[in-house]
This record gives structure tokens, C-alpha cells and sequence, in this order.
């Protein structure tokens, strides 16, 4: 075996061009990583697959910047979900209710799920992370890799296949990630196990679910004027039935015009046609060694119907990205790795969990009175029916992830026992995202939403809660102070081009890995620049006025202070991860303690020990 | 002169590619005709030129189904303009105060002006043409015109040169519309005169500006870190003096300097540099002979400062191509086309005489407080200041265009005297646009932006407000069996294809004049679609819930019926030109009266006569 020269090493191998590794991709290549994409298919997806964006999933869009570039499609928008059920004579079917995407209890921008089909997503990431210098090659497998150990820097051995030419190349990498999809040869050859969960039987997310004595449909709408319809075709007993090769589409429409009777359907003519089995499934492990990894479909397996699998290896993938930067960049220790699939593997079991209690609750004893409305019914908060039902929508939304209490995330009553850690007016939880908010930004008076202001760059967001700039004035001094001391979290992770920043440099003017945001409590034209602390103003298009009213919290003055539950009086710090989830609050008050509580958290996996009290920095 | 060949025979023929020409090629390419469109320089403008686009412009941009397009470019967002003076020790300058572009008391999404170069906005129209089947021809120039009278069809003869081979073209067509800008060769050989109007000396609609002893500059940001400076270049009463030929880069840069002392300021690069003479002026004639038609700088010429000129041209290119539209399919007499110049010149010079009046106003001695804000200044609704400030901040949105009553703008004292052209609670003025308004679409539970909801389509906006459906459901009905009957306005226009219409054709599904709306005043899950009647709901996609909540009005509960004034109780309806502005207001009642009052409207300019007690139509 030849020694790999330098042109054959990079930072990663991504094999797999879905959803999970572009968006793994776009960020490790703007993060400047040296990634080695390929995907065996000769071109993206040009018609079906997955299609359904969720809330959550646009605010990362966005996030990544990607959005409108997405929205130009005009993707159909997805706000509520109708439930159809047999009529009462028995004859036909009734609609019995309506329900939101995003019923008024989840904040959200973006109160549906969008609908285009992967292909043009994929087009999208494509145009980006060529912008970002790598590129895809296709049609290029994975022949075999492994942990050669040669190499301490660049462990992975791996070989890839041009399938035009069967030339087999040999890199070597620091990462291998596997975004194969649901037949993933590398889990394969890892020997992980899919552990088998009992299928969905249930279906959030879509347009209009219909049950009738003749099966069940899903209908759901799409750009351009187009319907997919998810048929339930019966299975058989026969050992040797094989829907796959024997259920043609005739066949399909012929059920579905069954199901919908006495409703009529015609087809104009078919866009894209699959059979598939409903299968569900968890990798017991998303990892062996740290240095091979699965995402997406290739550690879970969902129902098509969930419209869940494409949004999952979104999160899969965002997940992964930064803390394998953060571990790559030299800021954190590497055993960190390990939360990607402690809080990955997490959510995908909850998610399979909770279908099959949410599909029992749903039975047809337990369906909403025809009218019910989601507001009649998320009224009353006992019912376990409604909490269920909650549950549904926040998963529905992608909104339900939670990540528990870890190295990331502090909870209150994390074990560093300090009591600022707590701020009980809070309405944050740690693992969660923030809730959005929106506020004037003071160097060019634009409104703009404050959770989207700080891109997926892999820094952490440092988000301080001023309160009113007359109460916290020494409060500010003191932590501008206090990071400015040699030891704090931000002078140990300094740029190494500081002297020569850029005043353009709007998000990471002293470390790559910290992007720090200033809302006042006050109106935009009484704040003044000159009393805020430099260290601060260096963020200055990061520093906002709370004058912005929102409707949900309409005769309220600070309407972000308010609805993030922080005190106007007292302010306080929110520290989210470069995923956006918070990572913890913080109390912001007079003297050494706030920063000392941020050096605790960023500490506990720093590389660099973070000590209070030190003497000033460069900055 | 050979006779032109059916090939060379054009509906237009459209002399400049800039922002006038663009949208009008758009709009008249996308309804079906045949456009020559031709533009004298090789390529779209590379860099400089215009750059703001008004928040009416961006609404407009959005009608068209080009904003996001736009908006990929990511403009330089301008939510506020401040002033700065002379210091009061003369030493220096000072901030006096700021002042948004879009006051809170503008109802508008768009509070802001979007900055981005004129070759960007070139460029989204040119695709967007392109795709309509139209080509811009360069460089290409328009050589002589005449009005041959010989072919009564096509009776303009019109001779284009290709200024790269020299060959030149005869051809005929119906209209031609001079979009050439200042030095329009057209206007130049109908030998209409350009009035003189005396210079702009105050500024809008920029980010910040700024007199010193040494002079005025004015500051605006723009799209990747660039800024822009207007400088003010002192003149010379030497009759050779030429600045286009003597003033320099770094004569430019020195004066910025002199102005901005004690403040420093440098330059990286120059990106684009341009010396120009401050003019004003309006053509005296938009049209000689209702065939050939001047738009954009063609017919005023704006101080570049003022951010108007690109915007102005819009407007022009709007108002102009669905009066153009309405002739020649057949809809409107001929006469309706002096309506362009009437409403559009009256506008051209209503700014400009604005401008003196606001910069009398706006002198040394009004000069605002230190620390004023416009919350403050405007709470003073007496004020000559605060009039004329509040004039300016219209002027500055495009929100201050209001075309006078005419044919098409109908006020409550419009001759016809039908006592139902008056709602007295209604606060829309016929000749201005329609408040924005957020309401949910029946059949998709989508929240939509109603005032968009009806794109660009060259069609009439018949949008009935229509209360509690208890309440109106005689009056709906009636409406409905009225607007069937054979003499009615929509009746009397049908479409030819009527019988093959697609479930798909959301907008005219009747009729490519009009397209209805309806807007109930209640929640979504309340309204029977059955109940509503037929000719109503072939509008599927046109029929909302007015149950958005609305933070100006937070504590209505039907925002849309308030804020545009319709009593929940008896609805009411709008009619909106195609280019969005009122029409007229109706009354919504039980019998014939209402569709009477919209039959004698449209009868006004139809070609066809309207009359009420007809039998039933096809509908």
C-alpha cells in the first residue's frame, strides 16, 4: 500500500449526497475543512423522495443563509392537517377535524412545513458548497476503509471507487461520515446492528390523512400544483409477495380510489411512483471509534410518512458539524464526540416512542368531535389527549428536540452549583432552541430577527440580556472587564489574526469561536454607543434595542426580554451552542461572578484551562 | 420603404432596457404581446446608477413575483436617515437626530429602503422576460419613427439599427414607449420641451446627512460593505468650467474629507465615480399622439439624491402597461390612455414641488432638536413641520402617490351619485394603494398577505370584504345571481375559453379582468364553504378568514375589516386598479344595487355597454 501523498489527505470523507451529508458538508467546507464529498448516484434527485421541510429545519435554512434561495422555488406551505375518518352510515368518509402544523403554542417564524422535493434541496446545498470550494464527485463509492493507526493525524484509511472508470483512489482522512442513506455499506462493514422498531401507524406533518373502511391515504399538496398520495396497499401472506416488483400503478390508483369513496380521483399523469415496506429502525451505535461516523437514514429508519427522515439528518448533520470543528479547531477536548450520539440517538428514539403511544391515543374512540378546533382542544391542559397531542405538534414542527442536561447543556442544577445558573424568570431550557424574537439593530437601525442574527459559523453565541442600560451599566463594565482577563473563555481562544481584524468582521472580531450579542431594554434612540463597554462595541452590528412589539405579548414594552423571561431591571446571558440550542442562562450582575460562570461552562471541555483573576489580555 | 412582413409587426416596440423599460416589457410580455424590446448598450449596467428601492417599490417588486430574487442579492437595508449639522462651536459637525424611512404611522411590510445596484435589478427583470418569450435586443438603437397612418392596426413605422453590424430594421407596430432615460432621442423628435425646475436642495430617503461649514455630503450604505457618497461639489461662474471633465477622484475625496472634519475617512478602492450636474425637470407632454409614449427619466429628471428616479420610473412602467392592456384587448376605450400622463405627470410634479417646499421648511432655524425623535415631532399634529414631514416620509416610501379622482378613481362624490360609492367608516382613498392586511386562505389554511394575494395579471381586484357570514349571506348571494346576469361587468368580458377553463387557474377563472376575493370577517373553522355561492367559490384559492391578529390593532378581532374600515356587520367592497391603487369602495347590500354601482364603474370605460336586469349568463 502506497503512502498517501499530501493532495490525498483530507479532514473528512463524506460518502453520500443526501440530506445529512450536504449539510455537513456546506459547513465543514465554509469552516475551512478540507472534505472529500462523493455519492454514487450520477446526478441529484430529479423527482420524489423526501419533501417536507418543517419549521425548525427553515429557521437552519435560514440560518445556513440558504433560505430564500430554497423559497424561490415556492415550495407549497403546509399550515394544517385535515383527519378524515369513516362516515358515520358507514358508507363513505367524513373530514372530523382540522389541526395546525404549528398550533399557536409553539413561537415560531415559520408556522408550516414546506414542501419540495429533494432534488431542488439538494440543489441548493450543491450551489453553496461550491461556493465554499469542494466539490461532489459522482457517480464515486466507498470500496473499504479503515483505522490504519499509521498515522495519528490522519487515522482512516479509505478507499473510493470512480464508478465511470472503476479508477479506486486511496486517501487518507481524519473523519469518514456516512450519509449513505438506509443501506449504508460502511455501518455494514462496521458490523452495526438496526435495531427493528415496530412500524409507524400514525402521520403527522402532511396535509390530510384519510382512513376509510376500504384503507388509508395521505394526501399531501405540492409545488406547482402537484399531490402525492401515500397508499396503504395490503399485505399479504405469501412468503414469495414482493409489493416491490408486483404492485403496479394502476393498482395504486385503483385503492386509492377506493379509499376515497364516494369522492372521485383522476390522474393527469403520474410525476413519481415508489413502493416501499414501512419499516422503522435505530443503529445501536453511531459510532465505533470517533472517527467513523453514520447520520441520516443510515442510523435511522423512519416511515416515509413522518416526514421526518430528511429533517432528522438535517439535525443529524448540524449536530455533528460543530463539535467535530470544535474538537478539529483545538477549542474542546475530544471526548466530547461522544454527545453526538448520546443526544442524536436520543431524539430519534423518542420520536419512534412517542408514534406508537401517540397512535394508540389516536384511535378512532379517542378522535376529536367533528368542529373540535386545536384551540378548543389544547385548552384544556389535563387532558392526556391534549399533552399527547402537544407532543405531536413539537415533533411535527421539529421544535420537540430537547437535549438533556450534558456537557452542553447546564441545567440549573448542574453540578457546579453556582447559583447564577439560575435565573427562575426564564423561560429557556437548556437543549432547546431559542425563542424567537425580534429587535432594532443600532448600527443601521434595521429590525431583525435576534435568534438568526448570528449565522452557523461554529462559534457560540454569547447572548447578553442587558436590561436597561442605567441599571446594568456596571454590571457590563464588570464582565467587559473581567474577559478581558487573561484566563477568561475568550482570551484563551483568541484569533491568531487579531491585530490585523477588519472592521468588517461583524461576528467573530477577537475569536473564532464566540460571537457575543448586546440587547438593551430600551428604545433604539436612547442607547449611547459611547457608554457601552469597547470590548463590546466591537460587535457592533451585534449590539440591539428590545423596542420591537410583538403580538404575542402585545401591551408588553421589552417584548424579547419578556418573552425569554428575563427581567428588564437585571438582564441576564443566554450562552446557545453554534447549533443555536441553548447551552445555558446565566445571571448577569456586578463583579468577577457572571464571566466566572461562563469560564465554568466553556471549561468543562476547553482544552485550555479557564482561570479567573488573571492579569488583562491583548484585548 | 418595403411594406414590414407579419413578422416584423410588433404590439410595442420599447426603446431602453432600464427600470421603466424592464417592467414594462415584463408586465405586456407575461399578458401575450409581442414586444420589441431594444436597449443601446452592450450590456446591463455594471455598476452605480440608481440604487433604492422604495418600500412601495419593493411591494411592487413582490407583485411581480420578483422580490426574492432580488432579495438574494442581499441589499443594504436603509430603516433610518440621520441628520448631522454644523457643530454649534463651528468647529465640527453633529448628529441632530434620525428619522426612519417609514414612520410607524406608513402601514407598510416594508419599512425600509432596499439598496442594491441598478445592474442587479436589470438583471432579475431580464431573467424573468426572458422567460416570458421576449428578448432584449443590443446593443441596438432606435434610428426614426413615424406615425404612417397607412395601416390602422400597426400605424407606427419605426426603423432600429444594430450598432454592432449597422444593419437597420423597419418595423411596425402599435405603441412605442421611449424608456431611453434623460437624453430620450424619442422625445427629442416629437420635439417635446423638458421644464426646468429648479434644483433638489434637500435629500430623503438616505442614510445619513450630513452639512458642514466645508460643504453637504450624503452617506449611504450599500451591499457588501460599500458605501456611497454624494458630495457636493462647490460651482464655478467661469462659462468653460465643465466638472464632468476637471474634478477628479481625489478632488472628490479631498472635499469629503473637508466636510466630514473632524471625523477621518479613507477609501479602500473606488468601485465607481461619476460627476453630474444637479437638473430637474418634466417633460411637457408624455404623448402627442396616444401611440408613442415617453416613461422613467424620458419625462422627468430627478436629482439622483433624491432616490426617486428608478422608482418614479416604476411606477410609470406600471401605470402604463394595464391601461395599455385594458385598449388593447378589448376591454376599455382608447381614450382611457390620456389617464397615463394626467395621473402620472401631476405625480412628477407634485414631488418636485414638494422638494422646494420641505427644503424651505427643513432650513437651519426648523432644524430639529437634538435628541428628536419622530414619535415625538409627529405626536404634533399641527405642526406645518410635522405635515410636511410626514408629506416627505410618503414621498420618500412611494406611499405618497394619489392619483387623483378620474374614470378610475371613483370618491364618494363621483358624479355616478350612487349613494353606495360611500362607506363612511371605509379608510382607503380611491387613486392610493391598499393597506396591507394578514388573513388565512380557506383552502390551504395558508396566512397570506392579502394586498398580494392577486398578482400582477393586467386583471381588475374585485376584493369583497364581506363581514360575518351570517350577516351577508343574502347580500353575497345576490351579489352572485347579479354578477351572472348577461349585462353585468364581469358577464359582458368573459374569457373565450370559458368552457376548458382548469381547476388550476386560480386568478380569472371567468374572466382575465377581474379576479374576486372574498374575506370573511370570522375564523377559519367556521366558514362553510358549501354555503358560499358558486360563481364566488370557482375563486377556491381567493377565499379568507379575516382571523390573523394584527399588533397595529391587537385588540381587534377582525384586523383586516378595521384597519381598512368595513364594518363586520355589513362588509363592503374594494375595487383595486391592476396596479394595486383604489378604485372605488362599494357597498355590500341585499338586491341589485351593488353590482348596479359596479356596472356603471366599469361601464365608464368598457367598450362593451354594462346593464343590470339581463337574464343569466353562462355562468
Amino acid at each position: 500500500m502506497s503512502m498517501a501523498n499530501f493532495e490525498n489527505r483530507y479532514d473528512i470523507v463524506i460518502v453520500g449526497a443526501g440530506p445529512a451529508g450536504l449539510l455537513l458538508s456546506l459547513c465543514l467546507s465554509r469552516w475551512g475543512y478540507k472534505v472529500r464529498h462523493i455519492d454514487n448516484r450520477p446526478l441529484p434527485t430529479a423527482t420524489g423522495r423526501a419533501d417536507g421541510i418543517q419549521p425548525r429545519s427553515i429557521e437552519i435554512f435560514r440560518n445556513l443563509g440558504i433560505k430564500r434561495q430554497l423559497f424561490v422555488y415556492q415550495p407549497a406551505r403546509v399550515y394544517n392537517v385535515a383527519f378524515w375518518y369513516p362516515s358515520t352510515d358507514g358508507k363513505g368518509i367524513r373530514r372530523v377535524g382540522t389541526w395546525p402544523t404549528c398550533p399557536q403554542f409553539i413561537d415560531t417564524r415559520y408556522p408550516f412545513t414546506a414542501i419540495i422535493h429533494q432534488g431542488k434541496v439538494e440543489t441548493v446545498f450543491l450551489d453553496e458548497i461550491k461556493k465554499s470550494g469542494t466539490t461532489v464527485y459522482r457517480p464515486w463509492t466507498i470500496v473499504r476503509f479503515h483505522n490504519t493507526g499509521e498515522d495519528s493525524a490522519y487515522p482512516l484509511e479509505v478507499e473510493l471507487k470512480n464508478l465511470n472508470t472503476n479508477v479506486v483512489e486511496t486517501v487518507r482522512t481524519k473523519y469518514l461520515f456516512s450519509a449513505e442513506g438506509a443501506r449504508s455499506s460502511i455501518r455494514e462493514q462496521l458490523g452495526i446492528k438496526i435495531q427493528q422498531k415496530s412500524p409507524i401507524t400514525f402521520v403527522w406533518s402532511t396535509k390530510c390523512t384519510i382512513r376509510s373502511n376500504g384503507g388509508s391515504i395521505m394526501i399531501i399538496p405540492r409545488e406547482e400544483n402537484m399531490v402525492r398520495l401515500y397508499v396503504q396497499i395490503a399485505s399479504s401472506t405469501d412468503p414469495d409477495w414482493n409489493p416491490r416488483r408486483s404492485v403496479t400503478i394502476p393498482d395504486v390508483q385503483r385503492v386509492a380510489r377506493e379509499i376515497l369513496h364516494p369522492f372521485k380521483i383522476e390522474w393527469d399523469r403520474v410525476e413519481w411512483y415508489s413502493v416501499y415496506p414501512i419499516e422503522q429502525g435505530i443503529a445501536e451505535k453511531y459510532t465505533l471509534d470517533h472517527r467513523v461516523f453514520l447520520g441520516g437514514d443510515a442510523c435511522h429508519i423512519h416511515s416515509p410518512k413522518a416526514g421526518q427522515g430528511m429533517n432528522m439528518a438535517f439535525h443529524d448533520a448540524l449536530n455533528f458539524a460543530w463539535k467535530v470543528h470544535l474538537v478539529e479547531s483545538g477549542f474542546a477536548k475530544r471526548p466530547i464526540l461522544a454527545s453526538y450520539e448520546a443526544e442524536r440517538k436520543e431524539v430519534a428514539e423518542n420520536l419512534l416512542g412517542f408514534d406508537s403511544r401517540y397512535a394508540t391515543l389516536f384511535s378512532n374512540s379517542h378522535q376529536p368531535n367533528e368542529g373540535a378546533t386545536s384551540t378548543t382542544v389544547v385548552a384544556d391542559e389535563e387532558n392526556d389527549f391534549v399533552k399527547t397531542f402537544k407532543s405531536a405538534c413539537e415533533f411535527t414542527s421539529g421544535y420537540g428536540v430537547l437535549y438533556k442536561p450534558n456537557i452542553f447543556n447546564w441545567s440549573p442544577d448542574h453540578p457546579a452549583k453556582s447559583p447564577l445558573f439560575s435565573i427562575p424568570s426564564v423561560k429557556l431550557t437548556p437543549g432547546r432552541t431559542l425563542t424567537p424574537s425580534t429587535v432594532t439593530r443600532i448600527s443601521d437601525a434595521n429590525v431583525v430577527h435576534l435568534e438568526q442574527e448570528i449565522p452557523v459559523n461554529g462559534s457560540f453565541r454569547i447572548i447578553i440580556f442587558a436590561g436597561m442600560p442605567s441599571r446594568t451599566r456596571k454590571a457590563l463594565e464588570d464582565f467587559s472587564a473581567n474577559i478581558k482577563k487573561n484566563g477568561s473563555f475568550l482570551s484563551k481562544h483568541l484569533r491568531d489574526d487579531l491585530a490585523s481584524m477588519s472592521y468588517f468582521e461583524r461576528h467573530n472580531p477577537h475569536s473564532k469561536f464566540f460571537t457575543i450579542c448586546v440587547i438593551y431594554a430600551s428604545d433604539k434612540n436612547s442607547i449611547d454607543i459611547k457608554t457601552i463597554p469597547r470590548v463590546l462595541r466591537d460587535y457592533h452590528h451585534h449590539i440591539y434595542a428590545d423596542d420591537v412589539p410583538d403580538i404575542r405579548v402585545a401591551q408588553v414594552k421589552y417584548a424579547a426580554h419578556h418573552k425569554l423571561g428575563f427581567n428588564p431591571e437585571n438582564g441576564g446571558i443566554v450562552v446557545a451552542r453554534p447549533d443555536g440550542h441553548v447551552g445555558c442562562c446565566v445571571q448577569l450582575v456586578e463583579g468577577s461572578a457572571t464571566v466566572d460562570a461562563l469560564n465554568a461552562y466553556f471549561g468543562a471541555f476547553s482544552t485550555k484551562p479557564l482561570q479567573q483573576n488573571s492579569p488583562r489580555c491583548q484585548l
